[in-house]
């Protein structure tokens, strides 16, 4: 038996519509320490985790460990029909091959539920090593999502290039070159509106504008993204979701010689 | 010699933009009572009827009863381009095979005429019986709306089944089931929020969303909605005009193994 | 060496947006009076003009007189990526074949410079001679903006008739005719919603709307509009940029009998 209760509904949302694009299919897992996911997108090149802890639920039961795998733009269909302040209950019964997705408003006049059934998805759990990151990168989120966009109106790829004074983000096209140059700042009145780097060593990496402009649809889960680099690791860039827990994406840097995409 | 006034010209711009969709081609019927059509839709599924009382209306003159055949998207584009402000006046001279759309700004400073020419059109005027209903639903018009939308983006069926405590909006399709239930509730702040269901006898009946969702196109001329079911007979979905009239959609329930749809 | 620093940076992306669909290539030319351009348009049937006077940069450094060679899509998608507040800095050495425009920031945390290439644009300077007007038509901006939209869905020329009482737009099509009346009116509470005509005579010229639609992409760059008319020489269509200069649109009126676009 699965019962898991989130009050504010439109985090659920928010994630779905961040990662709906990027994954078709997923298997969500379900332990006594939260709910989970972790999905490669469907051309193998970018890796997504998900956490939303236990804590974070207003009611969290998960008897067993489970493991359910959905179409994600089947699920998104279905959450796109709860209201934004819609308390929605996760809902499965042990061996069901069914999910169901309770909506309660907020004056509970109007209940809604959906049934959607499960998949069989073959996937297997990556380990994501610990590192060491160079360099540390926290700014807001979308001050980082308008400068992908606006660099991928220019070019394909963009080189992130990280020093004491600020992050420097570059990219090259037909029509003519870029540069966008963000100092670090820490003294402003709104910490979220901060860029700070922390950063033992410069680094400069390279990355597909294409996958940076899907990771940004994670921006309305939170005002911050922060973005961890190291040489030749994948890049990450976490969105954390308020007391609950994070939607990490992980993409690998592009080699300097290589016109195409780098694969994993 | 035909001439209309109306202050709240909005009104029948909104009417329009209720039902260009539905309807190609319709009379609109002239009469010392009102102003008024009536028409099946392309796929002659459907009705609309619609009535705005003279009374309505700051001028009213209609020497005689005149029919006047009119393209509804035609008639749509010219009352675009009056300003939601603006006062329309609805001009027709006896014999005359064209009809005249003027809108005046509130301030009077400008004037505008548009001119189209009339359509011969065959119809009949159905008699509507009055019926006994079985239940009567009113809800705010822009939840109905929500719920035949939500519903719509999982299947293209809808069982409205009405009981003392509320009711229930069901739907099945490819991707799972959805139910959205509405409990009676009238102690709101505000009438316009209540969900009232007057209901000598249960009923369920199934109508294709499709054609709802055409219906609730209506929404912005009514904060509420009645739905008027009896077994056997179309639904009523009316949208009430302030101090004027109505309009009003009828659609004939789906046969329960019949997967086609169900012409009239 | 050129250097000009716009503080309002935005209104160089508003006067991108206004031309970037009526011209594809053009020379803006430097000198030390300001910085202009004249083109015609893609079909050579309407011509633009546009005065940026230096005393209204915050620097305006222009060593000698410059023409450089732009697509101007492409200078809009650069403009594009700076933001509303952002102060513009328009850049080229000597002899370069490349120009550069810098964003900055309000704060100044975040700077971008974007390099596009320069082209090579063969074009005859033309000398628009001083006219006499017969007609000169002041109206908000917006106005005239939506009575050009609104006709355009009637017909696809206008014919704008000047008289003392004031201006009419008509037009004629499949669906039927339209004519809109806008009367003089000087009594009005804020100076930019008054409609003025100077009129030594009446005119009455006829012009394709799809040109006038296109020029009202200048509607952003001020609340009112200035249109020139006189029999037989093109009119008019003036947006002041305050402080600055002006954009002017310049369209050749269609003869009577002639169905055809006039070229010039």
């Amino acid at each position: 038996m699965l019962e898991l209760r989130l009050v504010q509904g439109s985090l659920l949302k928010k994630v779905l519509e961040s990662i709906k694009d990027l994954v078709n299919d997923a298997n969500f897992d379900c332990s006594a320490t939260g709910f989970s996911l972790q999905a490669m997108d469907s051309s193998h090149v970018a890796l997504v985790a998900l956490l939303l802890r236990s804590e974070g639920f207003e009611h969290y039961r998960c008897d067993r460990n489970i493991s359910m795998g959905m179409n994600l733009g089947n699920m998104a269909k279905m959450l796109k029909c709860a209201g934004n302040d819609d308390i929605i209950t996760l809902k499965a019964d042990d061996g069901s091959d069914t999910v169901t997705f309770m909506f309660e408003s907020p004056t509970q006049d109007k209940i809604a539920d959906f049934e959607m059934r499960l998949m069989d998805i073959d996937s297997e759990h990556l380990g994501i090593p610990e590192a060491e990151y160079h360099a540390i990168l926290i700014m807001p989120s979308a001050e980082f999502a308008r400068i992908c966009k606006d660099l991928s109106s220019i070019g394909d790829t963009v080189v992130i290039s990280v020093t004491k004074e600020g992050v420097k983000f570059s990219t090259r096209g037909d029509i003519g070159t870029a540069n966008v140059v963000c100092r670090q700042n820490t003294t402003v009145d709104k910490p979220e509106e901060a860029t700070v780097i922390e950063m033992p060593e410069p680094v400069s990496l390279t990355f597909a504008l294409r996958y940076l402009n899907s990771f940004t649809k994670a921006t309305p889960l939170s005002n911050t993204v922060t973005i961890s680099l190291s040489s030749e690791i994948p890049v990450v860039v976490e969105y954390k979701i308020a007391e609950m827990g994070y939607i990490r994406f992980y993409l690998a840097p592009k080699i300097e010689e290589d016109e195409e995409e780098t694969k994993p």
